[in-house]
């Protein structure tokens, strides 16, 4: 099975809460596999089986209550 | 019905989610009726229908994963 990898950049995140917000929403999303974040960076790794829309990321994580910026 | 109120600064919160954190658990000492958390202070404002031991308001705190300072 291939593992597609995507990249984020999340504003807004402060702590350990927001963090299980913003990974809860994403891998909610068919296909993912694995969400990782990184609190200092805001930076978010996506890992699904197959390509993901990065709208569909975008939703997620606004739908947590926070904004991707890149 | 008198009312005890006592304020404390707590350490740590960075968002909404830690306020949520802090004053769930308060709320659930016997007697508290209304909690008030003021994250850019850090205050917090504990109502109850008598008086409470700190130690019992800092051992709530320390549950949620934060600190009472003063």
């Amino acid at each position: 099975m291939s593992t597609s990898n995507a990249t984020y950049k999340v504003q807004g995140m402060t702590c350990g809460h927001c963090v299980n917000s913003v990974a809860t929403e994403i891998r909610r999303i068919d296909g993912v596999t694995a969400v990782e974040v990184d609190l200092a960076t805001g930076t978010v790794i996506v890992s699904s089986s197959g390509p993901i829309e990065d709208d569909t990321v975008r939703a997620a994580v606004d739908e947590a209550g926070y904004e991707v910026v890149t």
